[in-house]
């Protein structure tokens, strides 16, 4: 991307049509007595507004908001509608959240005891950077103790699942369907393609470059572009080779056995 | 899937519970004094309706859904609960919306400045033709200049992804969590099934059949069965095989090498 | 996970912070007059309850809630908000579910005629066991004609797909971003990691443990680690492979060919 898209990116934001609504807080909307709303920003219609919740100067909170306890939404932040903050989420500031996105939900934690799941409480929040972008229906999941944390810049597509105690650094860009696991730390400056698969407890090096759908199960140390699975091909023939691919070691062992027996080729 | 089939999907519509709810504007719901809604429309519960909204004749809104400015939906629409359609949006009749859905959420469209990223406004629309069907949580992004287009007749099952300016033909079934990157033309008549990644700017034929998970990387021009990705195993030898996958080229290098030293095996 | 993580669990749950509202339905809910609401549990601002509903003791329904006709949420289910219950769908005991979740969405069925879809009812509903959990932005569809089960004990993470009739054993965890196709029995107490997709009208038996991005396509009868798909690689060493991966069966032919040629290397 070229200086000319950044001239047409800055020029396009004076196309955008304003959100409606005046400042304040819209009739139908439910903002309890103990939370905090700057004057200047517009809580839309059907929205609810929890106790301890605090909404900066100049945020949009878009219809059907629903913002938990202590949860802190920063200056000029704009959330699209249906957007669920629970309690304890820290919004910085120019963050942008599209629809149906969840934040602070409770994290996947669970002990086992006798074949039985016994739920783990997730005690922790999530804090997210300065302009960072959420896209319609990601989702990220509070910490276990400590936070799950989004550094500023981060640019998160649609769809997206984000686990607790996620780290992810400075300016790296995720697209849509992406999943990373619980307690995977993300470098700076990273792009993530699309369907992504990442386990947990990994860290990922700055400036890491993930091709779509890769499955990423060991953490990566050094800057690069990475990729994994295997080319779209017609029916017939990936039968064919699927069969193969499930034969491969075998192969692999006849190949070695041939040369054993007739000397290095060279 | 052969006529009696057919026949039953006639016959069970009959036994389909009516959605409840007299026509007309829910008390808890909130109708700008500017949209416009038909007399025979269900506005239910908690629901929104921004300025220059159009709501058809025989539509329903369940509970919960947000319309945003000026967009238009078509007569006998039907929109489950908690579906929220952005400004700018166009429903054609008939089409069916499940809950959660979002409609309209701003593309992933950023330019790159010193290392960081500016967002670049999308300032198009959607246009949705008759008869679509869209599932639950699924997401469809406005266009960055144009429209994002879902011709008639097209079914998408739950939490799929449609990227900004995608074009989808139609009669084309989309199965669940497949996502399809911004600006790829999809044929009339394909059927994708579930998890299936399709990176951006590709044209996919008419008539297209995707496998599921399959990984699209490149345009395909022909109609036909496509498949990607290698089939399960137990752990212990998918360990062995996946090794010798990162083997493979030299392994291939090896047996060209054999085959030369003692001539075509034919 | 060992004894202390269990004890761990239980003691953590003492400082969990309780959730805000008094019993009783908040002045901006909206609750039919035919159903029935529990007087000890909480419906929060901005849900909706329709006709038929009951609502159990000591449940708790967040901000932005919706329960359709005739479904019933059992004592002390939890729903965090913005979750979404259509019509016939029964929570047992102790449910907790996470923002955005939806949970008796349309199954995907369609009958093709002259090449157009038609679509297919869907009569059944969703049945939901005790202690289950369900994630954020996860979708349940109901059934075609029977429902769609969730046995109990069933942990189920965020942005999980659960097609049409699919039927799921006890204490059998699901991480996120898994799509599981329709009519598909899966046993008890098997774990199904991050990302897995798992075709339609197959068995898996009990004690199965599927690992992240898994591909499954055939029933499995045995218990048991399965796995699929290649793993991460530079992306210039990725593309090589990728490369002789579509040639296997031809490598595969000629290994073949050249053992004959100079007998069993044995």
């Amino acid at each position: 991307m070229d200086d000319s898209y950044v001239g047409y990116a800055r020029a396009a934001q004076a196309f955008e049509p304003p959100e409606p609504g005046a400042p304040g807080v819209h009739a139908s909307a439910w903002v309890d007595e103990d939370a905090v709303i700057h004057e200047s920003a517009v809580i839309a219609a059907q929205c609810s507004v929890a106790a301890g919740a605090v909404i900066g100067a100049g945020a949009y909170l878009g219809p059907g908001c629903s913002v938990g306890r202590d949860s802190v939404i920063g200056d000029d932040c704009w959330l699209a509608g249906n957007v669920v903050l629970r309690h304890g989420v820290t919004l910085g500031r120019r963050v942008r959240v599209q629809p149906g996105a969840v934040i602070g939900s409770d994290g996947f934690g669970m002990a086992q005891e006798n074949g039985r799941w016994i739920r783990v409480p997730q005690l922790g929040g999530v804090r997210i950077g300065d302009d960072v972008d959420i896209g319609a229906n990601t989702t990220i999941d509070r910490g276990a103790l400590d936070d799950t944390v989004i550094e500023k810049g981060v640019k998160l597509d649609n769809q997206i699942q984000i686990a607790h105690n996620v780290h992810i650094g400075e300016n790296t860009a995720v697209a849509a369907c992406t999943g990373i696991s619980g307690s995977t730390r993300i470098g700076r400056s990273c792009t993530i393609a699309g369907g992504v698969g990442i386990a947990g407890h990994l860290e990922i090096a700055d400036n890491v470059h993930l091709s779509g759908m890769a499955m990423v199960t060991k953490s990566i140390s050094e800057a690069g572009a990475y990729a994994s699975g295997t080319g779209l091909e017609p029916q017939a023939r990936w039968r064919r080779n699927t069969v193969r691919y499930h034969q491969l070691d075998s192969l692999a062992r006849r190949l070695i056995a041939l040369e054993k027996k007739f000397g290095d080729p060279d």
